[in-house]
């Protein structure tokens, strides 16, 4: 028995459009292997238009038009008779339309968490599930979501907030059930993990920064990512999912790598060290403290050998010592694969 | 709402008085977190004799007697009437005892997986559901056994079969849901990895490998370690069950790493790599292959950096690149985790 399940998209950027693929390309995969059939409904993006067919739109033609024009009034259906309603806007799309899950994906102002906060409240306002890969509202609003979706009976999934879809959050909330998990130590950034691993080879910061700017990986102005505020979000989000904190971004004690120079890094190799954009996360007194720090591992720890634009985590649990994730951190398919992970599980324990 | 789960220990080594102890430091945490009191109703180990008790065993006294005297007719319950019934055998318990789970853990003949094998099918006929923690029985007959627990509606886990307690195969079917897997590298031995990390130090494989035995990592005999026999068992049980694979042992093209001398080791280093004893499972014109070599590896490879007795497999998936999972691959408590994951996850799906 298949099931269907339907879902209203917020926003229709790469997260988007990488998720309209995969489910493009793997839908009768899934339903074979997971029994369920994920049908887009609702499209509402705020440059893009919005588009909304409770029967479900067709995914190729929705891409194309995204493609060939970026405005959804050109959505050609191929199917006869089918017209969807458009002009509704975001919160219209999550109240009135018939989706089981609101997937959040729209441009978030990452300092007030808006619009997406707004959205996901509406989402579990009208008893629908929310997933959503974007950090600044889970960093910002966790505990206030997370109560707010259990009062509502509903389901709040974000895996793609850390780590991309690499599988940080379900690991430890379900692979690792049962364990007690005292701290994590990530390599959660990475941008700075590409920038020192060029800067291993001998390259200078100011030039590694400028190679991460050329091939995309580091935006114009770098401070988000240099200067550790990437991270201390993404800490922020583990402290509290899955230490049970209540720190703001603020309260991470955070250090960039802004200051580090290619003496630093030879210093570090001569010592038979490497240094890493340590994200850490750990317990203190029965409360959850977080910190952000170019650190030098042995190279013999597990996150010294991650290279390149790669993230990694490291758990220490009380049953099974140290256990490691390592996988993407970012990219167009990784972070579509992540909202598909978050619905498998939302299909399943809903 | 906390609900009851009784337990038929078969067998009570090191991986069940892992597991006993484990449920007694941490049971009232379990009944917190996840609802669920898992009780000990029934052991019965060829050595140490039999106990059943439908209301429930008591885990220190039973430990007591275990490390005491290591005869359970010595078990001193220290609640007034309790009489637990003595003498039955493990088919009998199996059958007839009131246990939900039968945790099958007793001595088990790697060439025939027996009595492991006759144990899970009798639990299985008896409608209960299995978990093990020894690879034979799954590596001979998989297959077999999962579709008996498929007809039978009861679970069948075996999480600490490869990698202890690090959860290798939840991650592939549950964390990882969505993704196709198209092969697997693991470190899946953790003699021979320390062995190969001894020698990177500049060790004879000879005084490696005494050493290893020395610490216990590595049997009197060690040919199932260095030859590759143990890594091509793990390699079967992820072939078969992760890759839909029909393998046999005498299937996986093997090479073990006794014929590794140190000038191979120097000759790595110098070309910038690092020799692993690699486990790989791929499919190959949809069907599932599995080799077990030693492999020179790039230092930048996740697993190149994976060092002494540790286990480690890069999963490499369409929707996620290469995904590295690395951790402890043995012990008492690991492999008790091992069993403590796999009943949560009954209790979650059952």
């Amino acid at each position: 028995m298949t099931i269907t399940h339907k879902l209203a998209l917020i926003g229709f950027g790469t997260v988007g459009q990488g998720l309209a693929e995969i489910l493009l390309a793997k839908g009768d995969e899934l339903a074979d292997r997971y029994g369920v059939r994920f049908q887009v409904v609702a499209v509402s993006d705020l440059l893009k238009g919005s588009l909304y067919d409770p029967a479900g739109l067709d995914l190729a033609a929705l891409l194309d038009a995204a493609r060939r024009t970026g405005k959804l009034h050109d959505y050609a259906d191929p199917r006869p008779a089918r017209e969807p309603q458009s002009g509704w806007d975001s919160l219209r799309t999550i109240r009135e339309s018939n989706a089981d899950t609101v997937v959040e994906i729209s441009w978030t102002d990452v300092q007030t968490g808006q619009p997406a906060i707004d959205h996901v409240k509406a989402a579990f306002g009208s008893g629908k599930h929310a997933v959503l890969t974007n950090k600044g509202p889970v960093a910002l609003a966790y505990r206030e979501l997370d109560e707010l979706a259990a009062a509502q009976g509903v389901l709040f999934r974000f895996e793609g907030t850390v780590m991309s879809g690499t599988p940080t959050i379900r690991l430890a909330r379900s692979a690792l059930a049962g364990c007690q998990i005292s701290q994590m130590q990530g390599i959660l950034n990475g941008t700075t993990n590409y920038i020192l691993t060029q800067m291993e080879g001998g390259q200078s910061y100011a030039d590694s920064l400028a190679e991460a700017q050329r091939l995309g990986y580091a935006e114009a102005d770098p401070t988000a990512d240099v200067e550790g505020w990437d991270a201390a979000g993404k800490a922020v989000i583990l402290a509290n999912v899955l230490m049970g904190g209540d720190l703001r971004v603020a309260d991470v004690d955070r250090t960039g790598i802004s200051g580090l120079s290619l003496a630093d890094v030879e210093a570090a190799r001569a010592a038979g060290e490497r240094w890493k954009l340590i994200a850490r996360v750990w317990q203190e007194d029965n409360v959850a403290r977080a910190s952000v720090r170019p650190t030098r591992l042995p190279l013999s720890h597990p996150l010294a050998g991650v290279s390149g634009a790669v993230n990694a985590c490291t758990y220490t649990t009380d049953l099974l010592g140290d256990v490691t994730l390592i996988g993407p951190g970012a990219g167009r398919t990784e972070t579509g694969y992540a909202v598909l992970g978050d619905l498998l599980e939302i299909v399943r324990e809903a």
